[in-house]
């Protein structure tokens, strides 16, 4: 399971490079491809860090897990969608359409990351039995907030597509970074 | 023969959502290329677990194998252009030769998974010595309708593109979950 | 080394099938771009069984030997683009340059094979102390061969591009699966 | 942190080729693309080397490590962006702008290297407990100088910008190569 979503990481966030939509020297000082390449590679990454440590927690793998780690990283695959279209449209007419799209790609992520773990989690189906329950706890809180803060970028994109991407870059890098860290 | 596997599946993979043919936010409400895109991604995903599970029960490789694991392999890196060609067509004129050339693609490569097996089952001339006869009898149940199954998608694109597609994103979705732990 | 290089290896391979010049079901039926595909395809397949091999009769590397690896896996990764004039131009004007191009990478990179070969082995600078030989003579005998083939296609590109490309297809389905497993 | 990196030098390196901006056959003696192609190419395979070396040296990580490590990656798989600017550009109008935007790049690039290993060096932070300290001289001496030449290449651009680019490929082939291996 580990090499093919290492792989599938790995090769989305690099492929973000692709969707800059910047053709001419002269479109350089455009910044919105910039706020979304970079908001977009951070999520890739971190998310990446916090999968790693949780797939470290797990014993064994079933039928349904196997399923469900392949939705989530067809989510992650794509990503780069969305982020061409934001770094194309935001701040020009269609930008709601377009961070919409964004912010539930992210939301759904989320939501699949946490299915990922419930699933794994309950009774400890998949869990190893070294893996003590203070582990489980810091996955738990690490976790939680993260379907209701990518549902909020959601909700805000309606207003302020701008606001919204500036929400995920935050927390990108503000906090997801101390998520991954939070149980070691 | 793993490594560069691993990345052709996973790559292939990831390289999908480069095929999306939505270039604008007026056109996220087009849903052909999130079921083109979602068809071959899980497809890839699963074809991938089984590959990786009969390798497992391979003893050593040779000459001919090689070419045949390359020829897989090609298949496999081959799926997102006919995917391209059925989220730009589907509904649209052109949509018959579309999909067509998407279900020939998952054909060939059923054929050539089943083609890679033979080969290496017959006489046990690959198979390692601690692999019991049950693993392969599993192996043929899983890979044995492959063929028959896509040989259907093709016959049914003639007659209706999108039903075919449909029974392609059905095959992956509840055939080739099962047959990937079949024999677990 | 080898972590690196089998990316490149499988990334280059994986790419091929972005340059496939088919933009509509209409040119489904066009040959070229299939030719082109299969023709790089199995070729960068073959040389990275024996990149793997060749480097498993190493016992170190040095400066020197980096750098030429480095040259080595950039005409690998650079294959993808002469390989899309051809799938582009082939029977069309402009068919000559578009060949001698492809032909002229392939041939560029037999010979920086062979130069990294030659260095290792010089005086078995590189070779580790178990392996025999019998080993370094098969490698020898295996790459001896590459860069005159691939100037023999070279020259017919001046004179019959289809030719050329034929001949390059021929090399990869049956002079290289040979050569491979030579020395086994 | 291995196999997310290794990934994202290995991808980035090959998408280059996707950024080459010749289409047709009559373009193919452009040599614009051929030099951007080969500086940023050599460049990221020997700034790999030297990550792969100095991770070597490390006997743990931490939070802000990885965040740090993250943005070294984001640059890395940034560079094919302006890599293409300068290979659609150099020799025409708006040349000053996309090979300062390479410069640049470099330039930022260089610096989170530096940034990256003086954080894990300052009072051995993250060093192992066997790593001599000759080996910590060794990629000081051989990372220092990295900013400040890459901060030539980008004030050289303003005048010159073929000068610059040229400057950058001399870096990759004499100065990167030796760096790499001053420590071993």
């Amino acid at each position: 399971m580990e090499t093919f979503s290492d792989g599938v990481f790995a090769i989305a966030a690099t492929l973000l490079v692709l969707e800059i939509s910047i053709k001419t020297p002269g479109q350089l000082t455009h910044w919105q491809p910039y706020l979304a390449y970079v908001t977009s590679f951070v999520t890739i990454g971190i998310i990446w860090i916090n999968h790693h440590h949780t797939v470290s927690l797990l014993g064994r793998v079933d039928r349904t897990m196997l399923f469900v780690n392949n939705l989530l990283l067809l989510t992650i695959a794509f990503l780069p969608f969305p982020t061409q279209l934001v770094a194309a449209y935001l701040g020009k007419p269609g930008e709601r359409s377009a961070v919409v799209a964004y912010a539930a790609t992210f939301t759904v992520m989320a939501a699949m990351h946490q299915v990922w773990w419930q699933y794994a989690r309950r009774g400890r189906r998949l869990i190893a039995e070294h893996t003590p329950e203070a582990a489980l706890r810091g996955v738990d809180l690490a976790y939680g907030p993260g379907v209701p803060m990518y549902a909020v970028t959601l909700a805000v994109a309606f207003f302020s597509p701008l606001a919204s991407v500036v929400l995920t870059f935050a927390i990108a890098a503000f906090y997801l970074p101390s998520a991954a860290l939070f149980e070691r």
